[in-house]
């Protein structure tokens, strides 16, 4: 990665990644140190080893160099400017929903009086 | 992009670029054409398209087609899919403000308590 990118790209393309957002989902539950991040894929050390640095130089985690672990911690911070530019968006997919339920409240709506008007006519025979 | 590529990886990739983002910005005002989309960029007009060839297959715009014009619209739903799954770590960053929080409110109360203290032994003088 260039280091002219952006934060916000930077960010976005470290998580362009399956391997990377589950290496996220397990140092949300704590940290980790490099050997057990790799175990659960069939990676070599230096694939997962990139993969890290591609993280770290988002700033989606940071590595803690002790004299014998190196483990790795999540960092909040940048996965919430992601979100928080993606929430700018959300009167969009809000706006649709509500668009849909409208649409199906008044379906029900008038259902419910065809059916209305159905009893009505039933009982009138 | 190799068509193998995730969904979610397509959308996070597709938003690692300024101008794609500048894009959405657009959209999300309202559809637009691609010679009105590619005005504020000194680019040119196959890069642009290939932009847009991105956003389109990651399903964050659609283009309508008619004989005369190609326009083009915010998607919300690949927005929201990001989102979401950005959603799912908001515990950890407002954990970290809570923290913040509390180490102020903390700092705080110890330095009243001391002013306090320093208040009375004034008087008591």
């Amino acid at each position: 990665m260039p280091s002219s990118t952006d934060p916000l790209s930077s960010i976005f393309a470290a998580l362009a990644d399956p391997t990377r957002r589950a290496i996220l989902a397990r140092l949300s539950e704590g940290g980790a140190s490099v050997g057990e991040l790799g175990r659960p894929f069939d990676m070599s050390a230096p694939a997962i080893s990139k993969h890290l640095r591609v993280l770290a130089d988002a700033g989606l985690i940071e590595r803690e160099v002790s004299a014998r672990w190196r483990i790795c911690h999540l960092r909040a911070g940048a996965l919430r400017d992601a979100h928080d530019w993606l929430d700018a968006y959300r009167r969009h997919w809000e706006g649709n929903l509500d668009r849909l339920v409208e649409f199906v409240e008044r379906t029900h709506a008038a259902d419910s009086a065809k059916g209305a008007r159905g009893a009505t006519k039933a009982r009138g025979k």
